[in-house]
């Protein structure tokens, strides 16, 4: 495993999905590291991950991954994508020698912060929850979770209703279901884990809809946050990739905001670049620009 | 390309589709035709097919279309997968021996037969849209046809909602959006064809959403009239594969029901197959029983 480097050049962040709902987690980082480089690939001719095979996640995930480190030389992967990071931490740990950062631990680690009674809701993908990926991340954190699928809710983003009141009613109805079986099984959730990478959109509606009191925990933000404290202990002072908005909070990096310089981002899909680009701006906040098609084969 | 035995054995028809929405063309298929041996694949593994090239869904759908010939003695096709049928029938016609049926043309005939404005709405997937298929199966028989993307309805079958009142009002919302721009476009439509499988479990909601007057075309049940027309002019009279029922309206089948024959049906999916056995019911109105995995390859 090597390590950042501890120069004054940008280094490469490189950031994977298997879609591209992991250009949350990518604006995530943006806005706590603004001055650093971003590879962002969206492996988007094999999604849905989530109905195939470990073994096949696996393969399709360090493929990924080295394209990023080998092409596009990055220096730091963020695996964006709850199925693989789920399933193939692992294997892109053993594919790629640059630190790999998923984006369970991270939402779970930030559940264990924020709750009190210890017992936490995680609503995600029928895929996610069936890994019950983050209930394991969670127990081994003392906490109790109870996860639930929410299917409509990724094609609801991706329609643009994200504020709309059929959005509304349909998180109302999930969240009704899931308190329901909560209080079945006595719990006394006091947090809310949005575990997956298209919630982010719908955080305003989904923050009406809890009961006061209840925290609401954006796993793309815990994964940017997380990114940024590995960093934190592997980048010298003064590098340019901290700015002074990812120095706060911090004690370890002086952090030198260099105005000059401007977030540079070069995103890759598999395929289907033309629904990327129309809905990716959405999920980064920002335009994202040309995605270049790439072929990762088979 | 070969014809379909005239001997009173039972033939196989072979249905396939990316997904398992296909079922509800099989569904159709067994209320004319229930004497027939079925055998349908899905190719879960590889859906949506709707975001890959063409080249990509021709090669998936002629191996797809291979398995069913070659391992399962498949002696007629319908390939109920409207993607499929846009981009790569040619493919799949030149892959195989036997007659092959697209889920398209005949939704288009059907519309023709059915509107007496000649305009049509069609509502389908955003890749079967994207396609423009059914616009050019349209304006073939000289119809004016106008198509809408509706992505949540899919979503909607899937989750089980197909008597809810979100969808009902999804429903509203897209018929309100697709009348709107039939108006602002001069259309006078008396026709609405539903372009993709799974729409025909909401047909009912549908039904109570169109204005009155407008009929409501099944692709699916137009699919499966046509293979049934295309059997009468192949399939020898008294041959079991066509009941009483199947022959009705018919001139040149006699058609000779066999009580005890059964309805024989094998589905095979690549992938998915939890999912598959799950969902299918919905969609084929009995139990799919037992689904086998088989390997296609990448």
């Amino acid at each position: 495993m090597t390590t950042i480097p501890t120069s004054a050049t940008t280094p490469t962040i490189g950031v994977f999905d298997s879609g591209f709902g992991g250009l949350t987690v990518l604006r995530a980082l943006i806005e706590r590291l603004p001055h650093a480089r971003y590879a962002f690939l969206g492996d988007t001719a094999r999604l849905p991950y989530g109905s195939k095979s470990r073994r096949t996640i696996a393969r399709y995930a360090a493929q990924s991954a080295q394209f990023l480190v080998r092409e596009q030389g990055a220096e730091f992967l963020v695996i964006a994508c709850n199925t693989a990071s789920a399933l193939a931490l692992d294997a892109i740990q053993d594919a790629v020698p640059v630190p790999v950062l998923g984006v369970i631990e991270p939402g779970a680690t930030a559940a264990r912060r924020a709750s009190r009674t210890g017992d936490v809701l995680v609503i995600a993908t029928e895929a996610t929850v069936h890994s019950h990926a983050y209930a394991a991340a969670c127990q081994a954190r003392g906490l109790r979770a109870l996860e639930k699928a929410c299917p409509l809710l990724v094609p609801l983003v991706e329609e643009g209703w994200t504020d709309h009141p059929v959005t509304e009613q349909v998180i109302d109805i999930y969240l009704n279901e899931l308190r329901a079986e909560a209080a079945a099984q006595g719990l006394k959730q006091d947090t809310l884990v949005l575990g997956c990478t298209h919630y982010p959109l719908l955080r305003t509606l989904i923050e009406r809809a809890v009961r006061p009191g209840v925290k609401v925990i954006d796993s793309a933000e815990s994964a940017a946050q997380a990114a940024v404290e590995l960093l934190n202990g592997r980048v010298a002072p003064g590098c340019p990739i901290l700015s002074e908005s990812a120095a706060v909070g911090s004690d370890r990096v002086g952090g030198t905001s260099s105005p000059e310089r401007q977030t540079e981002i070069h995103c890759f899909a598999t395929d289907s670049v033309e629904k990327f680009e129309r809905l990716g701006s959405r999920f980064l906040g920002r335009p994202v620009g040309h995605v270049e098609l790439i072929d990762l084969g088979g």
